[in-house]
């Protein structure tokens, strides 16, 4: 067919060539381009619109658990990353220092923040003075930026932006429950917001973050099998508020250090929603993030009334809330028809004289390439039931296609070959770091996390009993 | 009386400290606090609030001209600085350099932009090809950084965080027209949504954004009769086009360079806000940005039916689209009454046993100090009703007094005893530098901005004929 010729030429096959077919689509639908410096990243309207979609339902998520906004500075002193033995041997490999200010050499180097544990825990020390202060919430929107080799739009580039709550609590069960909290609250959103089904759990001890006591993942599986860490929660314990002195006078009197946790989702969803949900035409967006959800294609545009019932279409469903756009340029159909498709837009309504005359309109889905005729009565009331259906069919979808993929191993060329076939491999571990280094070093792949709930007789490594089931894959 | 009595103690007089009073509100009402960085700020969450609010507004009006959110990096190689002369020689001395990432020295120093038409630019003259990519309108929220030596929170700071647009245009009218359609969509919201006048023009040439052809600029009138430049928009001409290669293909076929604009405001508004409406109390906000519209206090809390009747007013409130908060700690009400007034709430509504009885409830305007007696029937109503009041009086008697500290002056002395006694000053000026300089030798005063449709004699300074009538001011 000549339509699906002409995707070959524009974007790689996504089953013979996946990286490539990520770069096309990234590109080519103008989602993002390359910077200047190596391993940065612009992020175009068209990527930024999904970014503001998703802070949108996070944000008002945060606000219903009490969170505020605020803003910490960009420049960290060096100083302050050795506070924390672990977390300073995470992180500083990777900063960029500042070295060079105003004219003058800095008296002490400042990094730009790789994440800001310590420049908060700096600052609620000061804040935190009795258990009435507590528990203190505050989460940010901002840039951080961590100095990586290889790098890949969306996925890993040196800066990218992110939201980074923090919070403070008086004791140990508080904290605790908060950092599993924040996981489903990110649980929640992925799956209803991004159609994206994620597995939550803990890390293990190799794969925690700088610092942390626990860390709390939500690990997603793209197209191709390989794995997403697409957010974290962490339980920091008293780690940091020991090491930053954040203190409070308890109800008793007594003055002792808080507990703490961090947690964060970043500009990496966009490729989760990219690398989960696009085929071989490109994009496929979800309703509830796409910048536009649909896109009205006039048929026979020339022809009397036709512009003027698009217009009246599209005003109709703005006023309902609903984002679109009206493609009344020059092109062919067959040509905007491809073009919205590559870019992922939801819903096609396409309407010409025929339809106008008949009191119709022709509604052609992208998740399912399925093409309806709709009254055009009541237009808003049937996009936004198509919008919804899309949106639970793509959470279905990607569900289903993960559920296929996730297989059993006993050894270790049962892991390499479930890996090999694009799968999350479940397998015993008996928890010792010399195994769980054997796996990544003979198959390439991590121990994703734990899978809860769920026990093993042996280590799939070295056959001693296992004391956990791992869900090991290959990652992004 | 003593609640006078309590506030001298916390934040010191506006009438005879202004810049204690400034620190003292700032850091007290928790909007902002101090970074460990020399320099840098912390904006807190009821800063932040301010900030979201600003955000919100101006975002949908940039939105409905046609401009998109993007977002460029951070780092910028040095060399895009010396593209444009003026530009570096106006930026370089103050921004911050990476020299170092990823735990080596890199090849070519980085600046952590102090603005970002050096890095737009270069992405530009790739995206634009033909006329057919015209205008291309982009928009970021983002952190910047210039190094400061004198600093203060929101005014100037080393970080801050601002929206910059940039837009790009194929005639010269068109982009000059864009320059001031956003100028006025500055003064537009700077009076409906902060509730402060601003005089709005052109800059003169020693004023001007390094780079531009011409800077437009919106100046307010701070209480201690300062200006404060509140929000510019620049008019680049073909020197960023030339710079960095922003070219089109004209519909006739001709190669030719485009004309570039660009404009921002930042987190100095807040600033704006504080100075324009505090008083010996503390902070006014307007209610259009302030965070907390309105607080509810009970009076005599402990009564039957009390806490119940103020938490029913303010889902009742909250139904209807208002931000309330209800303080129900265990302070007394004047302890109340005068931190809620410090943080600037626009409204206050005191409800005790009395008042539920007879069916009303007390309003205290925080503009105007009164109290008024209001039913409690349609709460919602009368409360819409009065923050609109309180909005538009804090506008008027903003006015009012930027007004009435508004002379002319004839020479030096003039000016000098003008600027002395806290006004903005309008003289004539020849045009020449030299005379321009004198006058912020002499005076402390700056040229903030041509006074539009005035003409004058003779300029202040030298006595020759006068080119211009110019605002002069000093200014933070």
């Amino acid at each position: 067919m000549a339509k699906e010729n002409q995707f070959v030429e524009q974007i790689a096959n996504i089953e013979t060539d996946f990286p490539q077919w990520y770069t096309d689509v990234v590109v080519k639908t103008k989602l993002v381009d390359y910077g200047p410096v190596k391993g940065s990243m612009v992020i175009r309207p068209y990527g930024y619109a999904i970014w503001e979609n998703i802070q949108k339902e996070l944000d008002a998520r945060f606000k219903k658990q009490g969170v505020q906004n605020a803003y910490f500075p960009l420049l960290i002193p060096m100083s302050f990353f050795t506070k924390e033995a672990e977390h300073v041997e995470g992180f500083a490999p990777e900063v960029a220092v500042v070295t060079h200010a105003g004219g003058e050499e800095l008296a002490e180097p400042l990094a730009i923040r790789p994440t800001s544990e310590t420049i908060i825990g700096t600052m609620c020390s000061k804040w935190v003075q009795s258990y009435r202060d507590l528990p203190l919430k505050v989460n940010q929107w901002c840039n951080v930026m961590r100095w990586e080799k290889t790098t890949r739009p969306f996925l890993r580039t040196s800066e990218f932006l992110w939201q980074e709550g923090h919070t403070v609590y008086a004791t140990a069960e508080e904290a605790e429950a908060d950092t599993i909290k924040m996981l489903n609250i990110y649980k929640e959103f992925a799956e209803n917001c991004l159609a994206i089904p994620v597995i939550t759990g803990r890390k293990t001890e190799k794969e925690r973050f700088a610092g942390a006591v626990a860390t709390y993942t939500m690990e997603a599986m793209m197209h191709d099998g390989k794995s997403l860490q697409s957010g974290t929660s962490h339980y920091m314990g008293q780690n940091f508020a020991k090491a930053f002195e954040i203190q409070y006078l308890g109800a008793e009197g007594v003055l002792q250090h808080a507990y703490t946790t961090s947690w964060g989702v970043s500009t990496r969803l966009i490729g989760a929603v990219i690398m989960t949900h696009g085929d071989e035409r490109g994009l496929v967006l979800p309703p509830v993030v796409a910048p536009t959800q649909v896109v009205i294609v006039p048929i026979a545009a020339r022809k009397g009334g036709v512009v003027e019932a698009c217009e009246a279409l599209k005003e109709e469903l703005e006023n309902a809330g609903i984002r679109v756009a009206f493609d009344n340029t020059d092109n062919s159909p067959g040509w905007k028809f491809n073009e919205w498709e590559m870019k992922g837009v939801p819903l096609r309504i396409e309407m010409g004289p025929r339809d106008i005359e008949a009191g119709k309109m022709m509604f052609a889905r992208r998740d399912t390439l399925e093409k309806t005729e709709v009254a055009r009565e009541n237009a808003a009331e049937s996009v936004k039931a198509t919008l919804a259906e899309i949106q639970k069919n793509m959470l279905e979808k990607a569900r289903a296609h993960r559920d296929s993929r996730i297989v059993y191993a006993d050894d270790m060329a049962g892991i390499l070959a479930g890996v090999d076939g694009g799968n999350f491999v479940k397998a015993g571990w008996c928890g010792c770091r010399e195994c769980e280094d054997k796996i990544k070093e003979e198959t390439g792949a991590t121990a994703r996390v734990y899978a809860e709930g769920e026990s093993a007789e042996t280590c799939a490594v070295c056959g001693k009993k296992a004391a956990h089931m791992i869900i090991y894959a290959r990652a992004y």
